[in-house]
């Protein structure tokens, strides 16, 4: 079977706001084989992967991504790696390269598992999808007051977790901060998990990093998330040691296996989150997930749009029975809601799971999805290189 | 001084052959501030980093580059350094935005450079520009005795140092490689300094590397040059142990200054090679030579395109007298020459420098590159979001 097409969709909502969301636009990606198709998503910044996509050679490293794709045989998992490697190895000088490869890698995986009717966790390996507990991933209010009231309704909905994120956090004063750090625990109350998310805003100052130290071991959170920049590994091990028992998590900046690997190795993790939609896909993601296990950090999904994506980025660790924390965005945009047909729901112990269905087992809805579509056009030298193609 | 505009430029040859050769195209940048201008270049994939210029917003860490740019102050080289933090900011999920803000980071530079009539290297701190030993850089033939022919013409033309890569090295038997290797050797001269570029065909298979160690050492090479990906930092660092008295080279592949800096403490490398096109600009690049100084390594500039990027790559490394070897492209493709209105060209002693005039002392030639420019344009929404401006 050879891959016949690669069709990007850029959606968006129809005003984007200047806040940390990410389910405000998308890149669906759908590639066809034979009678078979197979959907993905690509994080972020949807033209700039459309335009790498099908960009005019520079040189034999860099190509564009579907010069790697287009009419390779699609077979099995292996064929899924070949291309992935291709693709790295042609578009070696294309940074964006690695997230468009990404919305492709968990197209392929999808349409592997529709064809031979498993769910993709069973292709990777896995005997059983284990149910996760999500966290309600969520911005940090304007205000304490409004974190408190966010906390609060989440709390309501029975979640026994929550994240609080960007926002004013880490951008004024250690006591609005410490102020927005008890709210949340308040509204949580003692026993929810309490995850906190900086967003890189202390980009290398460990010092200023440290002063919140405090209060995050006061109210118990379970992990501070990204207070550096990816990559900035010296400046996370020097706080991880200062940082107990908070634990720091952070890896979503990752854009290959070898970032990951020096984040694990090198930069104190307890938690690596890896986002299936920039690393590579599905493939790279679980070689992190196989590495984390055996250098014993929790692994943990990275995703902020839709539930097309959640399931992509729940596949690589579905069978850890033990990394058992699942990232699950709660306040997403009206699009990134209607882009499928079916949600991962929480279960009656407020669980959820990889779908034990072929493939991601999500389908798109594209009648919803038509109004967000975004109308492209691509022309060099005259030429349409890309247009927005029928749904 | 206020930033009033960026222009993008994609120049490219008629027609683009699948080599190693990266001067088949162009991404010339030109800003404008006030009554003065600079000229830089982005390396890589014009198109991609066309559209990370002026994508739409997908979120607050998702902005186009464009946005973090234009209107800001421009009147000191710590503009430049806080233009470029907002872009890693405002843009830390757009993947491309590294290689886009390269170029920007290049014009303003020689921006400065030309408002203040200063050479850009002096705006750096550096008292003098030391003249660098050019190797000419160059592919390897498609057979060993075209690489002798090849080898016996750079050393006919006054070279002291050649590299040799891409083309068919590692990609076949051993015997080819190493016959491939003596030819270079015997061609240049047993006095010349031979370096050998093995553009990554190894990915990060150690044993493969190291079965051309002998080689390497039996024709005396000085270095070998991105054996593997670029953060493959375990796989260098177990190669680097066994090479010597042949030293590894690389980090070209690094598009910011962690990735540098792992690169420098954990790969074993003797040599560090930045692309000020790649990593951030001449700002970061600055940086790396810094920090490479510091820990013993020699910096080495990457570039494999126009005179405009030789003499922006040169400049962060131009006051270190004992960094004296420098990349020297000498098979540019007439685009490449064309670009701009002078050269560096080797002096009576065959040493280059970085030009004492102002900002990178090189003059884009408008007229020569005019039948190169590649009329782009992108739509989203019916709406022009970019188009080939005038030149």
């Amino acid at each position: 079977m050879k891959i016949d097409a690669i069709d990007f969709f850029y959606l968006a909502m129809p005003e984007i706001l200047d806040i940390g969301d990410g389910s405000q636009d998308a890149l669906l990606v759908r590639v066809r084989a034979g009678q078979f198709e197979g959907w993905g998503e690509c994080e972020a910044a949807p033209l700039v992967s459309i335009a790498s996509l099908v960009c005019p050679m520079s040189h034999s490293a860099c190509k564009p991504v579907q010069a790697s794709v287009l009419g390779q045989t699609i077979d099995s998992p292996a064929d899924i790696r070949r291309i992935g490697n291709l693709v790295r190895a042609n578009s070696l000088d294309l940074l964006q390269a690695d997230h468009t490869l990404s919305g492709i890698d968990i197209a392929l995986w999808d349409l592997l598992g529709r064809r031979y009717e498993q769910p993709v966790w069973k292709l990777l390996g896995y005997q059983q999808s284990y149910p996760k507990t999500p966290y309600a991933s969520v911005l940090f209010g304007d205000t304490p007051e409004l974190t408190l009231a966010k906390a609060r309704a989440i709390r309501a909905r029975g979640f026994r977790a929550a994240k609080f994120g960007w926002g004013p956090f880490g951008q004024g004063a250690l006591a609005i901060d410490t102020a927005h750090l008890h709210a949340a625990r308040e509204g949580l109350g003692a026993e929810g998990i309490l995850l906190i998310d900086a967003g890189t805003v202390w980009n290398t100052d460990v010092a200023a990093a440290r002063e919140r130290l405090p209060a995050l071991q006061e109210v118990g959170a379970t992990w501070l998330e990204e207070p550096f920049v990816s990559g900035a590994l010296r400046e996370y091990q020097e706080l991880s040691v200062a940082s107990q028992p908070v634990g720091l998590a952070g890896g979503e900046g990752c854009h290959n296996f070898h970032m990951a690997l020096h984040m694990i190795d090198h930069a104190g993790l307890t938690f690596v989150q890896i986002d299936a939609g920039r690393i590579g896909g599905i493939t790279i993601s679980k070689d992190v997930a196989d590495y984390a296990a055996l250098r014993g950090l929790t692994y943990v999904n990275h995703t902020f749009t839709s539930n097309l994506a959640l399931s992509a980025s729940i596949q690589p660790f579905a069978g850890l029975e033990d990394d058992e924390i699942c990232e699950f965005p709660t306040e997403l945009k009206a699009l990134a809601v209607a882009m499928t047909r079916n949600h991962l729901t929480p279960n009656a112990q407020g669980q959820i799971a990889a779908p034990d269905a072929p493939g991601l087992g999500i389908d798109p809805d594209l009648e919803a999805i038509r109004p967000y579509l975004v109308e492209t056009e691509i022309r060099v030298k005259g030429k349409v290189l890309y247009q927005t193609p029928a749904l």
